[in-house]
């Protein structure tokens, strides 16, 4: 039987960390929460006592700066996982802290492998997640079964693809989100009803999940999460300091950044990124909603 | 057997009246060309002999000085089309130009539709183009028969309205493509395989039918058209004037035609509008083709 570990028990790390119980695994969690020592998780205490008893340890934590002090920070990863031991990172955090914390865990000959998730709280309960792995191939191997536990995983390329690809991901979401909002502003303001040119579009090259997913979510005002503006602005912050720190200009990233900042400022950060409606209806005085949304 | 008329034999306009041909209608055309008259088309010599032919006149002209030219203008549909017949133009043009003459056509009794297309020259080979219509339902119901040999009809709302959802449309592709774009060069940047991002994401909230259909053409260069960057931005200036013209701020679609331009300025106005992934190649010195892509 397989000895995990789990740090980071959130919106997202508990559903996921129960789910790897679920398939029968040994988990060691920190600060463990009743649902899952429920479930069979075991109380490690702190990282270095989920270090202790595990010979994986995944993370699902807020940020780069977390799963640095996690993984090295005092009473860390590093300081208590034998050589050998394999860390797998879900967070969504900047590509170059992954190589950073990938290099210091190497130097104490602990593996790192990076595997943020995409699909929210709905499939991180259902265990059908999308997984962007980076790292070696042979690690990837070795994670693989207890990923699957989770969801669907695809190796993107060496240490650091897969938050590159979640980032690449968290781009076109942002932007494409905020295009349908501005589109659907046009419309509302020639006095055409958003809902009907929802209808008479959504099959042909402007359909995407996204619209399937965010334009009625625009037209009845539903905007309870889902993905919260906060946490996309946090990933937008990491694609234009990775993006910039590549020397990369990402000139619709950095305008649909400012435009979840203008959110958060409103006190939007909690609501559903869908709510990028509210700021064109800000922006140009309109309202998305049909008659009948309440709001 | 109804009386048509079609004006504006282009790459579009001939297979689509090809389509009403085959479906059994009579067809008179202006400048006909010769596939269109081996296909039974009549030559009307003239916008006006298209009008004393036809009950219902389609247009399928480049843009609104072209539409406003040939409804309104000397020899003109205006002083030919008898009380109570039908214009369904079919063009995309700026929704306030159809509001404009479809007032003026009123006054001499004559009713317009818009029905702007989407999805290109095949499907208008293949009959099944996304149709989108504004104008009266009675006018509508009228059309609807024909509009069918052509494609699938929806009505949008009042008159201008499809033209409307055209515009919608159009902002919310060119701005995917580019994100699509911007979000690619960052994985290529960072040194991860485009191709791969696009395997893991494409399932996911990022994935679109412009995903699907572009971001291939990116990575192999394919960038015969499809539908021509000069095409887009023609389409953008049509949504920057109808914006502007009602007070409605569109940072993206805005920045999107700027992106258009430049590719005009560098000679690539005939390359499908997948080609921003060149704009983004010369904003940030990247390629993102794979190995094996020739050019």
């Amino acid at each position: 039987m397989a000895r995990l570990g789990f740090i980071g028990l959130g919106v997202m790390g508990r559903p996921m960390a129960k789910n790897l119980l679920k398939a029968g695994h040994r988990v060691a969690v920190h600060r463990a929460r009743e649902d899952v020592v429920a479930a069979g998780g075991e109380d490690g205490k702190s990282p270095a006592g989920v270090a202790a008893a595990a010979d994986i340890v995944f993370l699902m934590l807020p940020d780069s700066p977390q799963v640095r002090d996690v993984a090295l920070g005092d009473g860390g990863l590093a300081g208590a996982l034998a050589p050998g031991r394999l860390v797998v990172d879900m967070s969504s955090i900047n590509p170059l802290a992954t190589r950073e914390i990938g290099a210091a865990l190497a130097e104490r000959g602990v593996r790192l492998l990076d595997a943020p998730v995409s699909g929210g709280q709905e499939k991180a309960e259902a265990g059908t997640l999308a997984i962007m792995a980076g790292g070696d191939e042979r690690d990837f191997r070795e994670a693989e079964p207890f990923l699957r536990a989770m969801g669907a995983p695809t190796l993107v390329g060496p240490l650091g693809s897969g938050q590159t690809a979640k980032l690449v991901n968290q781009t076109i979401v942002a932007v494409n989100i905020a295009a349908i909002a501005e589109g659907m502003a046009l419309a509302k303001r020639a006095g055409v009803d958003p809902a009907k040119v929802f209808g008479a579009i959504r099959n042909g090259l402007a359909g995407s999940r996204c619209m399937e997913d965010k334009a009625p979510r625009m037209f009845e005002k539903r905007f309870d999460p889902g993905f919260r503006v906060s946490l996309h602005a946090k990933d937008l912050a990491n694609v234009l300091e990775a993006g910039h720190g590549l020397r990369l200009a990402m000139p619709f990233a950095s305008q649909a950044m400012e435009m979840l900042q203008v959110l958060m400022n409103d006190g939007f950060g909690d609501l559903d990124h869908s709510a990028l409606a509210k700021y064109y209806e800000k922006l140009n005085a309109v309202d998305l909603g049909t008659a009948d949304a309440d709001d």
